[in-house]
C-alpha cells in the first residue's frame, strides 16, 4: 500500500525548457486556409508575396498642384490650372509646360506632371491662374513600387500576423491565406475530490478549478480546446481517456495525480512514453510537472495545486504551444526590481506570482496575494512572475530577479 | 471652389485624452449574463462574491499522517494507523488518542485530529505502526474559510476577468456573471479612391485597408464592430451612412475625409455636433484627428493616411474603448531609450512606429520600417510608438523618450 517514491532526477527550469523546445522542433502542425478578416494572430505558413506594385500609380503626398517643374526656373511664375483630381479621379491627358492640376493627398499624378507644390505655399490670383514664389524642395511624388514591388514578401512564413498585417493583405487585395491549424488541446483533470458542477459540497470534495483554467489558457493562448474531461483518479479511467484524445490531439494536458505519493498515475503513464523530458524541476510550485512524448503527441503533467499548475502552464505549456507554432513565448524574460524583503528560502528556485509596475523606464515587481501553491487568491491579479534564486539567505528589497511578464494580462 | 482651409485650435495628446475620459464617463454601457466559461476579458459589472468559506473542509497541506498533537509529548512516539484518506474521501469517525489515519495532500483531516505529519519524516514499524521521531513546527493544515469566507468579494464590479478570475468562480461553482456589453462600434471608411474587394485597379484608385485594420483593431480590443461600410467621399452618403448607424452603435468611427482640404466632409458634421473634443491636434502623424459626441455616441475622424489611422485608434479610440468600460488602456506608457539619432524636426510632437525590447531592465526603442504615414510598411512590425518632442533639435541616440507598448502584439 504504501509505494516507494519514485526516484526523479531534477532538472533546472532552463534544461525544461530546451528539452520542450528541441522536442517541439521535431511536431509539425497542419495547414488549412483562412479569410483574412479572421486572421488575426493566427501563423502565416508560407510566404505572402506582393500581387502587384504599391502603389499602382503616381501618387501625390500633399494637397497641392501638380505640374512641371521645368516651368520653374524663374520666380514668382504663373500657370494656367486647367482641372482638379480629386481622390480616386484619374486625368485623361498628359499635363504641358504652362499647366498645373489641383490635387488631393493621394491623388493621381497626371503623365507629364513631376512635381507637387504644397497648398499652403501657393496662391491663386484669380479662378484659373496659380502663382508660385519659390524654388521647390521636394518633388512629393510617391513614385510607382516605392513602398513593395511585385513579387516582394509582404508577410513571410511563420509570422503571426496582427491588424497591422490584415491591412497591409487588404491593401493587395489578398483575402484568403495559409495558416497553421491551431494546435489541438484534450485536456483531462484526474482527481477523486473534484466534484462536478451543480453537485453538493461533501467532506473531502472541492469544485474543479484548474480545468477551467487550462481551458481559459489555452483558449486565450490561440489554442484549440478539443476535447476536455474530469475523472476520478483511476489509471485505468486515464488510460481510456487518453486512448479517447489520441489522433485528435497534437497536445495532451493532464492535472493532478502528479503528486510524489501512492497515486501517482501519470508517473505511469510517463513510463512507458516513447521519450520522457522531464519529470521533475528544480522549482517551487510544481516540481513534479511532468512532461512527455509519445507517438508524436507531447504530453503535460500539471500538478493538481492552482498556483503550481498556473505556474507550469505559463512556463512550460505556453512555451511549448509557441515554440510549436515557430513562435518565441510570449511571456517577455526581463530583470525586475524587488519592491520589498522576501524572507522564505528553498533548496530550489522558487517561482513567485506578483504584479510589474514599470516606473519610467525601469519594472518593479512585488508579490501580490498569499504564495500558498493552494490558495486561488491571486491567479487573477498576477501579472508576472519572478524568481527567488534557491538558497538560504533571504532576498532583500532592490534585489534584481529573473522575471516573466505574463501575456494578455 | 477652393474653399479657405478652417481655423482649428490644436491641442496636445494629453489635453485629447484628458477630454476623451471626460465625457467617456458620462456614457455607460448596458449589461449582459455570460457564461464564465465564455468570459475572458469580459468586464464584470457588479460585485461576484463567495457562496461558501473555502476551504470548505480542514484540508492537509501535504501528503502524510493526521493525529492528535496531544500524542506527541515525548519522542519517538507509536500510533496505530487506523486508516488510508485518499483524495477525496470522508472518514466516518473522530480520530482518539493513539491514532493516525494516512491522508493525501487537500485530503480531508478528520474531526479529532489537528495536525498533519509529512510523510517523508516518518517511519513505518510494520504494516499499522507509525513511528514519529520529532517535534512537529507547524500543524500543516489549512483551516475551513481561511482562503475566503462566505461573502467576500470574489472579483469586484470594473474588474476585467481572466484565466485566473474563472478558476477562481469556477471553485465557488459559479457558472453565470453580469458583464458590461461589449462597445458597439460602427465603421465608416470614405473615400471616393477606395475601391472594393475585387475590383480592378485603375489610376487613382487603390484597396481600402484601413477599413480592415480598424475592424482587426476593434475585435482585437474586445469591441463588438456592428457595422461597416465603405463610401465615396460625399456629405450625403456620409450623412445617410450615420443615420444607419445611430441608436445601434455606442461609437462610430469614420477614416477618411478628415483632411484639411475642399472635401473634409467629417467637419461639417462634427460642427453640428453636440459637444466638439477636439479637431486638430499637436501631434504628427494625424493632426486633423477628430473627435466629437452627439446624442451619447462618440464619434471618432481618423485619418485616412494609414500611419496616422494607426496611431490615432491606439492614442484614441483604444484609450476611449477602455475608458467605456472603466479600464486602463492596455497601451503601456513607459520611457524607451532611442536606439539611434533621428533627425528629422517637427513643430508638432511626432509619434513614430518602432518596435521595444527589453534588455534587462531598461526598455530600448528604435524605428522600424519607413515613417511617411501613408506607408503600410510596418504597421505589422510595430509593437510601439515612441514620442519625438517637438522642436528644431535632432534627438540623439540615448534619449530617454515618452512610450506606449502596445497591446497583443
Amino acid at each position: 500500500m504504501y509505494t516507494p517514491v519514485d526516484k526523479r532526477n531534477d532538472i533546472t527550469i532552463d534544461e525544461a525548457r530546451n528539452r520542450i523546445a528541441e522536442s517541439m522542433s521535431k511536431l509539425t502542425l497542419g495547414t488549412e486556409k483562412v479569410n483574412v478578416d479572421n486572421s488575426d494572430h493566427r501563423i502565416i505558413a508560407e510566404d505572402v508575396t506582393a500581387t502587384h506594385d504599391l502603389p499602382t500609380f503616381r501618387r501625390s503626398g500633399y494637397d497641392g498642384f501638380a505640374l512641371l517643374s521645368s516651368d520653374l526656373t524663374s520666380f514668382p511664375v504663373q500657370l494656367k490650372v486647367v482641372g482638379n483630381i480629386p481622390a480616386g479621379a484619374n486625368f485623361d491627358r498628359p499635363l504641358v509646360s504652362g499647366e498645373a492640376v489641383r490635387i488631393m493627398t493621394g491623388g493621381y499624378v497626371p503623365d507629364g506632371a513631376d512635381l507637387v507644390v504644397m497648398l499652403e505655399t501657393t496662391k491663386m490670383l484669380d479662378d484659373d491662374t496659380l502663382e508660385i514664389s519659390e524654388r521647390q524642395k521636394r518633388d512629393n511624388i510617391t513614385q510607382i513600387g516605392s513602398f513593395f514591388k511585385q513579387g516582394d514578401v509582404l508577410l513571410s512564413k511563420d509570422t503571426e500576423i496582427n491588424p497591422g498585417g490584415i491591412s497591409l493583405l487588404s491593401a493587395f487585395d489578398i483575402h484568403e491565406i495559409t495558416v497553421y491549424k491551431k494546435p489541438r488541446i484534450g485536456i483531462i483533470t484526474t482527481g477523486s475530490e473534484l466534484l462536478h458542477p451543480g453537485e453538493d459540497i461533501v467532506n473531502g470534495k472541492i469544485f474543479n478549478s484548474n480545468g477551467p483554467l487550462i481551458k481559459a489558457l489555452c483558449t486565450e493562448n490561440g489554442a484549440d480546446v478539443f476535447g476536455y474531461t474530469q475523472i476520478k483518479d483511476d489509471p485505468e479511467l486515464l488510460r481510456q481517456a487518453v486512448k479517447d484524445l489520441q489522433g485528435k490531439c497534437d497536445v495532451i494536458i493532464t492535472n493532478g495525480g502528479v503528486s510524489v505519493g501512492d497515486y501517482d498515475i501519470i508517473a505511469d503513464l510517463a513510463k512507458s512514453a516513447d521519450e520522457l523530458l522531464f519529470n521533475k524541476i528544480q522549482m517551487r510550485p510544481g516540481s513534479v510537472t511532468t512532461a512527455f512524448v509519445d507517438k508524436g503527441i507531447i504530453y503535460f503533467g500539471l500538478s493538481g495545486n492552482p498556483g503550481a499548475c498556473f505556474t507550469g502552464f505559463y512556463l512550460y505549456v505556453e512555451y511549448a504551444l509557441r515554440v510549436l507554432q515557430k513562435q518565441k513565448s510570449r511571456c517577455i524574460e526581463c530583470q525586475g526590481t524587488l519592491n520589498e524583503e522576501y524572507t522564505k528560502t528553498n533548496m530550489y528556485d522558487r517561482i513567485l506570482r506578483g504584479q510589474y509596475h514599470i516606473d519610467s523606464d525601469h519594472i518593479e515587481v512585488g508579490r501580490v496575494g498569499g504564495d500558498q501553491s493552494d490558495n486561488l487568491n491571486n491567479l487573477q491579479r498576477a501579472t508576472c512572475f519572478f524568481e527567488i534564486p534557491r538558497g538560504d539567505s533571504v532576498t532583500p528589497a532592490g534585489s534584481v530577479l529573473r522575471t516573466w511578464l505574463l501575456p494578455f494580462k
